[in-house]
């Protein structure tokens, strides 16, 4: 059951402001003493049903004994977004919206729900960005963080790679700059198409694994992530990008980047897929070796970025359950 | 000096047929016997003129032992292409011209040169795919093969980066099917850009090596590409992947790709570069193992797929000079 927090006028890093509404959900039971809260923010087109593969009893995070808050982000079209704001902030004129901005946000989410710390914050892909965010902005209030196809902050080929989905959407003219009074469906379209060749990897196509995730042919796989976005909100799709490429937990603090990183105090496991073409294991390694004590935890597959979605594939869920078994325990 | 050689009405493996012309460009001499010469296919938005870096006294292609061909493709906007064929097979109604096509009317080209026997055929990209098909087609008649960046047939991931970059031009309805009368380029921006995420590499990017090759910012990569792209044919744009995805050394052979890379005489030299995003080291690597006695051999790289292109930097250039100059040896 999804509730709404109210945030009021949230200030935002631009000097923007917004009337913003944080939609999550919880699973489980605060523990009297708080000690039994985990975060997990929602990743890129996700809400805070995409997770709900890893949340329950035996499952990665274990409600019988977890208190789990699962949060949309702002611009996700559940909380608020582009295409759900007050007319003022609408569409093209919704404000970009750092990382930096959802963590304070779901700051206050916390706050309101009665936790102070958090026994562990994890997310896959973006939400996993977010998870660092919080481990820098927070570390005396993040125990662990478990950081699944994701990194602190958004890479320089990561941006292109995110310029190239945004150029194909804005191709198809009836974006109109975001003033589209009909959604621009080959853009959208054209937008899915791209990405797909992101998301998985050459071994995902090499050994056919496009048939086990359901679709009969590499064409299927095209259709399928064209008709996917077609039926998403083309300005929270944007949204989205610029929260994404604002990632970056160095920025504007001393020391930067690396500095951010040796800040964290959490526990921590990096964990990137070894066939991911954007949120790299080269980068993880750099990550890993700069959080102290953090452990690179590679997760060996072939379905490329998709690799850490939950509840994508057996295998892999498992591995991401060890993790957030490890961390737990302490 | 750029010649044309004209093929008449070729027929095509579709069944289809196109009134074609082959532009190409000769250096050097023929040797009486005629064993000196080698042949270069273009690449995807090549020309003869781009491999001018390759080829002259001292350098890869040594043009006082060496006669060169290079050819222009069908359908790259110098050769016969939606751009400047006949009204009948202009435009949107150019027929698939496969690599196995181009590679036929290179024959026949090669025919009214006087030159039977290949030294040595090379290329970067799709330059190498034609190499490939020239070595599984006419096994009897080329010498030694060397593919820089390329590959024996277009892998499924490869093709769905390019149902992506294709997606992103159609996705301006300027485009018309290919009927446009101005050119599409919001369409052909966008193919730039999202072609510039796949053409470079994680490292590249991470290591600012985009400064190196004169693009002051990430920003002036994409905007580069974008600019280079407008000034391009969208029709020639798709005829030529049309060609890419067509290629497929197996392709109606008996016993397929394998067989047809066993079946290959030349020496060969498979060369990936080590961070190529599409033309994979791991295709290289199953190439290299089923081409009897090839050599597998690193470029390594940062520059991704670029790193093969002619002329790009000094390091790559003198590895693929190596590796012609070995092949040469014999």
């Amino acid at each position: 059951m999804a509730e709404t927090f109210d945030l009021g006028r949230f200030a935002l890093e631009s000097g923007a402001s917004l009337p913003a509404r944080l939609v999550h959900a919880t699973h489980g039971t605060l523990a009297p003493g708080g000690g039994n809260a985990v975060l997990v923010p929602s990743y890129y087109t996700g809400t805070h049903e995409s997770y709900l593969p890893w949340i329950g009893p035996g499952r990665v995070l274990d409600t019988d004994r977890l208190f789990v808050v699962v949060v949309d982000m702002l611009g996700n079209g559940v909380s608020t977004s582009p295409s759900n704001a007050p007319e003022d902030v609408a569409g093209p004129r919704f404000p970009v919206v750092t990382v930096r901005d959802q963590v304070r946000a779901q700051r206050l989410l916390l706050d309101s729900l009665g936790v102070r710390r958090l026994k562990l914050v994890m997310g896959w892909s973006m939400g996993a960005m977010q998870a660092y965010e919080w481990a820098v902005s927070y570390p005396d209030h993040v125990e662990a963080l478990l950081a699944v196809c994701g990194a602190a902050r958004c890479s320089p080929h990561n941006s292109v790679f995110l310029e190239g989905v945004r150029a194909a959407l804005a191709a198809d003219p009836a974006f109109e700059g975001g003033h589209y009074t009909r959604p621009p469906v080959a853009g959208l379209e054209a937008f899915g198409r791209v990405y797909a060749g992101w998301a998985y990897s050459r071994d995902f196509f090499h050994s056919g694994t496009h048939r086990e995730l359901g679709y009969p042919s590499v064409q299927a796989v095209l259709d399928g992530w064209a008709a996917d976005h077609a039926a998403l909100d083309a300005n929270d799709l944007l949204a989205m990008i610029d929260t994404w490429q604002s990632g970056d937990v160095g920025r504007g603090r001393p020391g930067g980047y690396e500095a951010a990183l040796r800040s964290i105090r959490a526990r921590t496991i990096v964990m990137p897929s070894t066939t991911d073409a954007y949120f790299t294991p080269a980068d993880s390694e750099i990550e890993a070796s700069l959080v102290p004590g953090a452990e690179l935890r590679l997760l060996r597959s072939d379905l490329g970025h998709i690799a850490g979605r939950p509840g994508v594939r057996d295998a892999e869920t498992g591995v991401i359950a060890r993790a957030a078994r490890d961390l737990l325990a302490g």
